[in-house]
């Protein structure tokens, strides 16, 4: 079996990048190790920014987007119960964020993709890779109990932190770039209409809290916590009293709700270079993990595929392969951009320890006011937030 | 002996607070312990904000500061020998930073404090303050071989960071903080006319260079180096050698010339809070330590003095004590916003060693590129620069 693009992983990495090539004619297969349930039900980030938004729409997947996004203007900040509100769209030329999860966006995807006739195959098992460096990689999987073989010009991963196409680069032609935070985020869903319209991020002597939103019916919290806390310290009464206490502004109250969904996530920046290696190319998780604060991995993923399917269509189009030669260059720059992004939201609001807290803590304040105060600096969080459209 | 406000400290903080005092009519005495010849030869910063040069014009010691001072409007970050120019003035609605040295400035203050009969006395030995608690706190000293007593109704330390002054708090009374860099500052005084008109700021993988300004005759050089490391180990062609190295970039050349002046210095960051005790007030170095990334120091000691000029002046017209009682607060939002942008100035151009080393570069690089590509990143570089007008 052969095909002109193999894709590994039926993410929103895989499968926008066989919808966008097959907006090009040029065919591709979406190989996922889980189950098609799996894969939609997973809970994940559901901040996108505008570029994202665009791209989903332009490429005709953004009908339900636009009819059950959330449109979001600003994002409050808060530190020690006061809270500020950055008004994105006045700062940005009118570009927001909108609240629409992850796994929606995934659904809409890969429902094209099967309306299209695209092949998107799911309990993939025993996946390989070979002749990456060579003009015709090949994919050895297993697939409804046959041994496959697929043929491809071009493999991509879109397989996550831990799936095998990155790990099919010999060790010596990667550079690896990572940071290990000191705490994690302890994330839940709850049935209860959220307590905010806009996002608040929150800097509390106890740690970091975030009050998500999610849909009308369900919220989606967040609480700084120790990466290694087994859940069942985090009873229901304990989550929602820190988030009570964390979250608390004056005149302002937070509604619990019954939590359907609990999970301790550790933070991690990392990043894998170059994203190509002869015929593989990486894409999303695959190459590099943002830690959450600034909800930045998904749209990440999309500005990564995104450009692949151009230079792949340029590739088939006019035999150019200069869009695939720069496009470890050119994702880098983003990658590195939101990476810095996410580490100074993330070390502007979380509770950090050791000998320089008590001092580290004072900047945060006073990075804190200064946001309050310059809107040269309030467009710094705000054009990072809803996506940088050049870079 | 009495006098309205005694002030202990000739340097800058104290000859401007004497000098601002007299203009209001009120009386001060100022003590110090070294030498006018020691005081007046110390080599120091030498970049003054737009604020710092406002105030000395407007009261009347800004003659020769106009005539001799080089004014920026524009100053240089450089990455990996890629030079990118900050407009400061474009970005700041005309704000500018002045070369002027800080023995210039504190040589004008002393003689104009001397020609309006001021007393500034120097070479004071054995100072300790007592009654700091009271409404008639009280120095003992010697001077000119004579035991004194002082009485006064303000005292003001303007000692530096190892004065008597902030000493004499209760350490109860006092919370500290404090950060040591890993790093040290090795500083040139060369006679050769500089090399660039404007100040460059450079990141190199061999560490942090600066080339900063003095005089058309002058230049004055910085290299980032290890703490503790012996000047010995800094033979001239080693400095010069380095300093071609960390400041070099395509098309330019640093001219070199006899060093003649040379020392290591620590960086730290250091706050006392609050800067009140009783009646006894700090002010400039004894009360914080920015590290001299952002050359700040000079600045935010004139903040503190200015503002409490005009605190002391009120109490004496009005009765009222609002301003005294507001000066710690007051002066200490801006010592955390300027502690701040010296610590992101610092740790965007120094080299860092450690696990995360790698990763860190590679926000730094970011960073960089940011200032680059986003007016409004380049803004907040600028209005700190410049000197924030109001906070």
């Amino acid at each position: 079996m052969h095909t002109q693009v193999a894709i590994v992983g039926a993410g929103p990495a895989g499968t926008l990048l066989s919808h966008l090539l097959h907006l090009q004619g040029i065919d591709s297969v979406v190989l996922e190790r889980r189950s098609q349930e799996h894969v939609q039900q997973r809970v994940r980030a559901g901040i996108l920014e505008q570029g994202t938004v665009d791209l989903l729409r332009e490429s005709g997947v953004g009908e339900r987007l636009d009819r059950e996004g959330d449109v979001h203007h600003g994002v409050n900040i808060q530190f020690d119960g006061e809270r500020h509100r950055i008004p994105l769209s006045d700062l940005t030329g009118g570009r927001t964020v909108t609240v629409y999860s992850q796994r929606e966006v995934v659904k809409d995807l890969t429902e094209r993709r099967q309306r299209d006739g695209g092949e998107v195959l799911f309990e993939v098992d025993d996946l390989t890779v070979d002749k990456i460096d060579t003009e015709r990689p090949v994919v050895h999987y297993t697939h409804e109990g046959r041994t496959q073989e697929l043929t491809c010009d071009f493999l991509v991963g879109c397989d996550g932190f831990h799936g095998p196409c990155r790990q099919a680069i010999p060790a010596e032609s990667l550079s690896v770039y990572e940071r290990v935070y000191p705490f994690g985020w302890l994330g839940i869903l709850a049935t209860v209409p959220p307590s905010t319209e806009e996002l608040i991020y929150s800097n509390h002597e106890n740690g970091f809290a975030l009050h998500s939103l999610r849909s009308p019916e369900l919220s989606r919290l967040y609480l700084q916590c120790d990466p290694n806390d087994p859940i069942e310290q985090w009873p229901d009464e304990r989550i929602w009293a820190e988030l009570q206490t964390r979250l608390g502004s004056p005149g302002w109250t937070l509604q619990e709700g019954p939590i359907i969904d609990k999970s301790v996530t550790a933070l991690r920046s990392f990043v894998a270079e170059p994203m190509r290696y002869g015929r593989l190319f990486l894409a999303g998780d695959a190459a590099h993990i943002v830690p959450p604060t600034g909800a930045k991995g998904l749209n990440l993923a999309v500005s990564d595929v995104e450009r692949l399917a151009r230079a792949v269509t340029d590739f088939y189009g006019t035999g150019s392969t200069t869009g695939l030669d720069t496009y470890s260059e050119d994702c880098l720059r983003r990658v590195w951009r939101v990476q810095h992004f996410s580490w100074w939201m993330t070390s502007m609001t979380h509770r950090f320890e050791g000998p320089d807290a008590a001092f580290d803590r004072r900047l945060q304040r006073s990075q804190f006011e200064y946001l309050l105060h310059s809107p040269s600096a309030a467009t710094t969080l705000a054009e990072n937030y809803v996506g940088l459209a050049s870079i």
